[in-house]
């Protein structure tokens, strides 16, 4: 059949469930209701290391309205919900190990949240505590020393010469530089919540704000030992997520099942701002070491990294994340030697875990900085500097992939310096900086690469698919295995199906996640789900539109080979014989023809050598580059972000304003990241500010007004009309742009996110 | 890949949902609670014929509790729920004609149904009412006079000489006979009920006791004016259906949808035992007219029946019901000359819709009537008279339908031949005749054959779907588009997945159906789920199991033309390498390949001239034989049933215990229908007997003690592993077969059905 032209990708699209979030229709977890339900409160162990010695329910059970606390005990599969590496018991019993504060001690169920609570508290536990651990550089001085302390993770990438001996005696110049990236907070709108109840068929049913249903039902079916074709998970509508409902989520879907299995009645745990923070992930703080070499004016030549991550008291992903630190460390360019290793410690503090970004955005601030360093001691324009190193097709990167296509990295960068004017940008920034004593300016660049999807070595998760129902009345149903969570999932699947349909967005409904219509779909995460559920509502779409066109040339006597469809008609080459893909439907139910089909996506083969840490990472990389303006008052240490320039190659913008408002969003997350997060652990190992009065993140009043974006499109051939993922890369350059902004204005180099106020005045202070 | 030797087929199995059901947690929909749930009552007009002048809904409006009261004015889509005839409003407005006293004037939807029932009382409705038609005669005479009367239903078959003035003239014999069945309650354990709401995805749901969801789903979707993909039919644990609960549903699911939809919470309606009765479809009395010519010494040579029945006041699904009336009013024989007239009147009562046999039993009490009246005549056995002109293999029903295969049609009436002890039976009755005076016994034969699925007339609506997912620990999901109302699918399409996948049923979970899940898979009904969900289900099954040998076969680097599954274990073909199902479906996981598969199962075509109503009526048929003894107290008309042999061909019985609780079942509701049901309408149109202390059905009490059973299992080549249907055929021949023995005793035809006790004696009063 003919191409058409398109008629909804890249055009402007409403966003599907805006008028319901608008209007306040949409219903988060809080707002299900369940009759019966009751309520669930965590008694955790409050102290951040030790062993447990012993649990005392008595008072809670009889405190008013309490109808039972459970235990390890009461555990009917395994007591464990830590995935992949099993360190994380659900339930605490006496005599195992307290690893941080927030470790489940006992679940309280009432009938209000309230007299769940104060119920709580009234659950005695003895613990022999021990000295937390609450530094990740007294674990690094461990390791160090070269005892029997064996790290949590070590993840390392290999290629060339990767001798730290010899790989930098072909270099000209040798640069270092450490770093360091904190923690950040992901400060969704919606806190975690989960509401478990046996349904009508007698199985396990869970609802709950989310992103990867089946780790939900993976983890529940372990915990209660059922089969999982007694789990049901159904997202509910998802108010943020930002990594931080990959696999948390598990961690209270499973209390909230454990009080269903044993109650028969609904379970409803929505935490509270507080205990949201205090007990779920974080961004890894990650302490980095660069050591560049160069050669030929200016090519980057070897590259050795040691990054050590605080994954905190339970490994949870940190595995996962740090491994794409390591393929991400080296940058956004071709070197030929490469040396990274990623360490990960354990210590007494809340565990860290995915965030947008995924470890990638605490290294791009180490490399990004050096650059710079590079090309001011090389006197270079940095730009210029980042170009001639680059990514191109035909190139490898730092992992050793040999790029085949869909490499729009120096096109990006040749936007931002298009769409700044970059020559007199910095022109305007110098003249700016002489007119001004203590508001300083400063300009700052990143450039970096982003592998989309899981890559290598989450491939066994990386499969995704659609299942798309035609009815006879020509509307049609969509459901998918990755979940909408505010990014858009819904409007560009919408879109997808609409145009390989040839039909409008009104007459298409995509559904919340449920793990009943389709096989493990794997994650919401790592950008991959216009690419994932996209391609498998593109196999459904092409297997409906394969089905109605032998329909057509059966009904209309028209031979298969000249059924024409455009326009959302099919015909005969002439155009005669008009039939509406609507009434085309009508008609297949009248003769027996099922229009449903199953789009199933299969990531393409990798090939990666885990051993060495080389080969091809991730299927697809998507590139971005950023310039950003930045004012500080050198007096107070005020940082205000003034101009963003920022160019995407996305593929293909298969819906450009939900493309641009990722990169809105993710530019303000990552400029919180680098300036406003100030998550504090006191001595106790417990979160100081764990509400939004006491952890700052930035609102409207701090978004730039001079903000330009451009879209690359250099389309990835297996990806849905192009496309690659947006969703991280929007976050990804921005604190290592504003690091490198704040650099440029005070003329020093700027080493840790978030710029805290005193760092940056000790800098300030110490500057040439 | 070999055929294995049946596990779960044809054994004995423990039904799926016994458990639940036994221990009452299975959820029927008065057990399903969401909270905020409102309650409705319908106010109807309760005059059987008029015009509606006008409705007052102010004092309703103002009845304690009430949140609204609906008109027809409140109707956002269409204001019809007739289908196929578009004659039959939802909510009546002023000028409309009046049909039966249960059409809708008013919705009242309140805080309870106590608060909604009294308000309903409170709506004043003004009618000029007319005299009722409540009597089928005074049809049959209107179109006698041949006026412009014309009926709402004509149906017709046409075979060989159907001329009426020449069809018997080579006929040696010729008898004639009229008959009379009246309505039938269904009595289903469950009244009708339904929930509606809007779910989170912002989708009109609705979950209820029904036979047909699909049916639900495009009946509201019509009333609502919202495309398909925005309703969802949610079947609950349904208690009985019979019939009951194909087209009716509807009736109910639209008045809870327009509530919630216009009050945006959960509407709940569950109808009392007298609102059920009094407002829901019967089976349809049907008054027949039979002549039928005899040649050669007992062949049946030509037939002609003229049958009318009363539809009541709307016509649902008269036309169908009254078609297989047509077809099967001919009787189980091959009959070269063959004229069939089935009229469908409207009256002013309760519409007539489906009942389990669906227009069958009414006309096989005419056809096994006369066949008796011939073999009285000709003094030949009455067994015999029916051997000899029974259906075969190779010969044509009355249709005019060569029938190549699967026709048990001998095999049955050879089987109570031996079950009974035919010729020691009809001895022991003659000897206990002689030694009483008052008290009667007599010997009743009936054979039936049954068009399986829907037929020629319904063909656009037989097609059927499965969906099965295999999840990664092994164990299995089925969802069907077909329904479980008790009749047992859950266990057999539990029984075809475990048998194709070599599972056993533990690892298999049949859910509730869902519309969401497949296209529209047709009704539940015409004994069409085993042989139409099931093979879709083998469909979904084989395709499974296609990509479980190819994964098999490149894990293990066995070629795939010598991979083995044997017993749950794929090999090779010297049972080397062996791995489970349960494993390979985890290693699926890893490698990224989705085990779900739809199977889709669309009907073989039809060859079937409607103008003169000849040809293919049904894909096959199932067909029985039943004897049984009963004595008749000739003082009080007391009849009892003291023996039963009957013999079914269900092609293959894939649940030997399910057929048989089919068949124990069917006779139960048969002689329910023969001898107990007493159902009256006044002369206001209204049913007196509206509940069961008035209605009369039988109980365990009635059951005969002496009931064999024996299974003819002709396979039906199409049929999953050679079954046909047994929902049906397990009541059609009661009816007749009780008829037959009472005349018998009494030494005079019985005429009607239920045989009432005042008409038995009149009867016994007249005989010689």
């Amino acid at each position: 059949m003919e191409k058409n032209p398109l008629t909804l990708i890249g055009t402007q699209l409403v966003r599907s469930d805006a008028s319901e979030k608008v209007l306040g229709a949409a219903k988060y977890v809080d707002d299900l209701h369940f009759s019966d339900t009751v309520y669930l409160a965590i008694r955790t162990a409050e102290v951040a290391s030790g062993a447990l010695r012993s649990i005392d329910i008595s008072k809670a059970r009889g405190s008013h309205g309490v109808l039972a606390v459970l235990t390890h005990a009461d555990i009917p599969g395994e007591n464990q919900m830590g995935s992949p590496v099993p360190d994380y018991p659900i339930l605490l019993k006496p005599g195992d190990e307290i690893r941080y504060v927030g470790d489940y001690v006992a679940f309280v169920v009432a009938h209000t949240r309230e007299q769940a609570l104060r119920a709580a508290e009234k659950v005695t536990v003895m613990v022999a505590e021990k000295k937390p651990v609450l530094s990740l550089n007294e674990r690094i001085r461990e390791l160090q020393k070269g005892g029997d302390y064996v790290p949590a993770v070590h993840q390392k990438i290999r290629k060339g010469d990767s001798d730290p001996k010899t790989m930098f005696d072909s270099c000209d110049y040798v640069f270092e530089g450490d770093f360091f990236a904190d923690y950040q907070e992901h400060a969704y709108l919606e806190t975690q919540g989960m509401i478990a109840l046996y349904d009508q068929d007698n199985v396990m049913t869970i609802y709950g704000s989310m992103q990867c249903p089946y780790y939900v039902q993976n983890g529940v079916a372990r915990a209660l030992g059922f089969p999982i074709n007694r789990i049901r998970i159904i997202q509910s509508v998802t108010g943020g997520a930002f990594g931080g409902k990959e696999e948390v989520p598990t961690y209270f879907a499973i209390p909230a099942a454990l009080a269903a299995y044993h109650l028969h009645r609904p379970v409803k745990l929505v935490l509270s701002r507080e205990e949201d923070i205090q007990w779920t992930s974080k961004r890894h703080p990650i302490k980095s070491r660069y050591k560049v070499g160069i050669a030929d004016y200016g090519r980057l030549r070897s590259i050795q990294v040691e990054a050590h991550a605080d994954i905190g008291g339970h490994s949870t992903l940190s595995p996962t994340v740090l491994w794409r630190s390591s393929v991400h460390a080296a940058g956004a360019y071709e070197i030929p030697n490469v040396r990274v290793d990623v360490y990960g410690h354990y210590t007494n503090k809340v565990p860290s875990g995915a965030y947008r970004g995924f470890g990638s955005p605490q290294v791009f601030i180490g490399i990004e900085g050096i650059i710079d360093d590079v090309a001011d001691h090389l006197k270079k324009d940095r730009l210029y500097l980042r170009k001639i190193n680059a990514l191109e097709k035909g190139k490898t990167t730092p992992t050793g992939h040999l790029l085949p296509e869909s490499v729009g990295a120096k096109k990006t960068l040749e936007e931002v310096e298009r769409l700044s004017d970059w020559e007199r940008l910095k022109e305007r920034v110098a003249q700016f900086n002489r007119e001004h004593k203590h508001l300083k300016r400063g300009v700052g660049i990143a450039h970096i690469h982003y592998g989309v999807a899981l890559g290598a070595m989450g491939h066994a998760l990386d499969a995704s698919g659609a299942f798309v129902n035609v009815l006879p009345d020509g509307s049609i149903s969509v459901h998918i295995g990755g979940t909408e969570m505010g990014q858009g999932a819904k409007t560009v699947i919408g879109a997808i199906v609409g145009e390989v349909l040839q039909q409008p967005m009104e007459k298409i409904h995509v559904y919340q996640t449920d793990t009943f219509f389709l096989p493990d779909s794997g994650p919401t995460v790592a950008s991959r789900t216009t690419v994932f559920s996209g391609n498998a509502a593109v196999l459904a779409c092409q297997e409906l539109l394969k089905t109605l066109t032998a329909l057509y040339s059966t009904e209309m006597a028209v031979p298969p080979q000249s059924v024409r469809y455009t326009g959302g008609v099919f015909s005969n080459t002439e155009g005669q014989k008009p039939v509406g893909f609507g009434e085309l439907a009508g008609i297949a139910l009248k003769k027996n023809i099922g229009l449903c089909a199953t789009g199933w996506f299969q990531t393409p083969r990798l090939t990666w050598d885990p051993e060495n840490g080389f080969g091809e990472a991730y299927v697809t990389y998507s590139f971005a580059s950023q310039i950003v303006v930045v004012e500080v008052d050198c007096l107070t240490a005020e940082v205000v972000v003034k101009e963003v320039y920022t160019a995407h190659d996305v593929g293909k913008a298969l819906n450009p304003d939900g493309v641009i408002g990722q990169i809105h969003g993710g530019f303000v997350q990552g400029m919180g990241y680098a300036l406003y997060e100030n998550l504090k652990v006191n001595e106790k190992g417990k979160i100081v500010s764990d509400n939004f009065n006491t952890l700052t993140i930035p609102t409207i009043h701090e978004t730039p007004e001079i903000f330009k974006v451009s879209i690359v499109e250099e389309p990835f051939s297996k990806g849905p009309f192009g496309a690659k993922g947006i969703g991280e890369p929007s976050l990804i350059p921005t604190p290592a742009a504003i690091a490198n902004a704040v650099s440029d204005a005070i003329g020093k180099r700027v080493r840790e996110i978030p710029i805290r106020k005193e760092y940056l005045l000790d800098l300030i202070r110490t500057a040439p």
